[in-house]
């Protein structure tokens, strides 16, 4: 899915993330990726496997250039996390010992606080095989795991590191239903236009005996305005209804595949999958 | 990272993943691993390119293969989505139009209400290079976009996919911090418990002339004691860290890489990383 803006503000900032001998140049790259779609630009290798650059990463990480550019290569874990205050560990196998273990929510809250109290921190993710050792996990001040489903918990590293990615942007959210656009803004209708649309129809109705027998008139008004005031309409859409019925009660049928007239009735096709049944 | 445990429930249960028009079969395996990893098992493909079934799909799926296996093909949209109540649209573009938009957490969440009420529902995703048409789009109930970084949004489509199924397992969950392992269970220790620590590491450094000149002792020991009741010790901690002095105290230094003598005193090295500046 596209929709970069690349005249806004790249934002690179937070956790370190940190890849313990990872062995494909590809999941490199998708890393790279993952971190950029979510924010995060610090990317520490570990003794990765087929050496370093790669084109391969470089290729995979579609164009997160900054994130590629900047990847420093460190022999140990030690020497990649000295310079951090607070470290998690990434793990998928229970682990037994005595360090809290987080969720991704409550992780990236924990690292968020430090971010802002001015602390730097990372985050180690292990081999594509068979994640970190022991001894790695020990180097880490705490632990996350992601609630995964029991009998298919196997994540590759390019997809944890996105999760916690995303977590990491979400942590830095206000709003957790924040999106980047929004519909058309719309006002929701005043009981007068509602009562408009109700005349309109009905007069329309009215007019080609659809009221019949007479003494239901009553009954199939109340249920036609049941039908059309449940759905809440906003102005917007009054007014695309309203061009509906007026097409409707003004304009005779022609030839099959005729063009609508008026774009304005168009409106509420594009809408029905949306109004019909709620 | 592995840790599946294949003699534990298998999780299938939830909205249709229904993918239009994807191209190439490594991202429909891609995407059948990351419905399993959160329990979800529905895939419906619209036109997929190459065809299917597809070997590369069922390898990159890493042994998903009750989803693989379930995978329906349909020839359009309509077909694909004509049984369900309710379905959304993921979109990375702004889309101008009426319906509304939400962010993963929301749109999860009213998925998860439908399921509850029984209905049957479903998540469209469009194909790699350009995602959904408007037509498309207008054929969901409402929209939901990702909180990517906006100078880099472009998110693959297994991503978005991961993305989706995580939420969804995480709208189910009660507690947002639970994970599938904790740690050792440890009781936080009890005050009297403190005081014997601090008994004892000052037994040991007194029987050494460490509290000198004399005069400074009180001033001395108050450091120490806020040292050592800064970290909040459990009960197991106690212990270990009892068993470094006791070490530290009764046993001669060796030469040099001797091998410590009692396995207790391992622990308190594992744990520092954890306890030192705390």
């Amino acid at each position: 899915m596209s929709g970069t803006n690349s005249e806004r503000e790249l934002i690179a900032e937070g956790p370190a993330i940190i890849l313990v001998e990872p062995q494909l140049g590809e999941n490199i790259g998708m890393v790279a990726r993952a971190m950029a779609n979510f924010g995060l630009a610090e990317l520490r290798l570990v003794n990765p496997r087929d050496g370093w650059p790669s084109e391969k990463a470089r290729s995979a990480a579609s164009k997160a250039d900054h994130v590629i550019d900047g990847t420093k290569v460190y022999e140990t874990l030690e020497d990649a996390i000295r310079d951090l205050n607070f470290v998690y560990a990434t793990t998928a196998r229970e682990r037994y010992g005595f360090k809290p273990v987080r969720a991704p929510v409550g992780a990236t809250k924990t690292l968020r606080e430090k971010f802002k109290a001015g602390e730097k921190t990372g985050i180690l993710f292990g081999r594509e095989r068979w994640g970190l050792s022991n001894e790695e996990v020990a180097l880490a001040d705490e632990i996350v795991t992601f609630p995964v489903n029991p009998a298919f918990a196997s994540l590759n590293i390019a997809q944890a590191v996105l999760l916690m990615s995303y977590e990491w942007m979400k942590s830095g959210m206000e709003d957790l239903d924040e999106t980047a656009f929004q519909p058309v803004e719309q006002r929701p209708s005043t009981k007068e236009q509602v009562f408009g649309l109700f005349d309109h129809i009905e007069e329309a109705l009215d007019a080609r005996g659809y009221f019949h027998p007479p003494e239901k008139k009553p009954k199939m008004v109340d249920n036609l305005r049941a039908v059309f005031s449940r759905r809440g309409f906003t102005e917007q859409e009054i007014s695309v209804v309203r061009g509906v019925i007026r097409s409707l009660d003004r304009f005779p049928r022609r030839r099959p595949h005729a063009v609508p007239e008026k774009a304005e009735d168009l409106g509420a096709g594009e809408n029905s999958g949306n109004g019909s049944d709620e």
